[in-house]
């Protein structure tokens, strides 16, 4: 599973190549990813605020298309908005950390929702750690859109 | 002073070169830059939001990077927090725009703290336009640090 979402990401958002992100742990409640710091850098020699926010989307994205897919729902997912939080420099290679919890309200909402082919939101967290601190916080507004 | 940027960022933020970001149009009070799709999609073919918003940032900063140079402060910026809406999908090659209001509350602030050597935070809005119309807006919440 993890091969196949790994060629997925690369060949369609080849980004993610360039920045030698890579999936490091996947099921459909749970992704780790790595990514290297040497592309990513900025001007101070530490991660690149687009590369740090690129990574961490990268990784929301693959664990809720997982996560539909082992659902078998004919749905699309979109970005609508998100935030993020920087809290330290990133000096090394780094990974991101998302997970669902199916015990949540909004996890709930989403499967009585996508049982019925209507759209939901759905705000998906992801951690950036790098030497064991967490170095930034996404939250993405996902839309799993039904047609 | 533009190839000084454009120069400046490819060479100290590689994946602006990936993403074939260029600045377009370079003052000390208002950048546009273009960047291409094709290194820049996503499983739908058009903008993945991670180069949306990396497009956008690199944007932001080179603006302020240019101005504090210009302005010959000894500081230091930094990303602390930033929020991207997502409105229209982006389809094509992209342009992103950002300017500075000398007149506004929060610029005369800032030249005020710099001026006697002090850190100051400051909120930098990013447009991303496509075919005319405004697919993106980024809100960064950047620190400018002095020592």
């Amino acid at each position: 599973m993890l091969q196949k979402y790994q060629s997925l990401v690369h060949s369609t958002i080849p980004l993610t190549q360039y920045m030698k992100w890579s999936i490091l742990t996947l099921s459909e409640f749970e992704i780790t990813t790595s990514t290297q710091l040497a592309p990513n850098i900025n001007v101070h020699g530490t991660g690149f605020a687009g590369s740090i926010y690129a990574a961490a989307m990268a990784t929301g994205w693959t664990l809720l298309k997982c996560w539909y897919d082992q659902h078998h729902y004919n749905t699309e997912l979109v970005a609508a908005e998100a935030n993020i939080k920087y809290f330290k420099p990133v000096n090394e290679n780094f990974t991101c950390q998302a997970s669902l919890s199916s015990d949540s309200e909004q996890y709930q909402k989403l499967v009585k929702r996508l049982d019925n082919n209507k759209s939901c939101g759905f705000k998906q967290k992801v951690e950036l750690l790098c030497n064991g601190e967490v170095c930034a916080k996404l939250t993405v507004s996902f839309v799993f859109k039904c047609s």
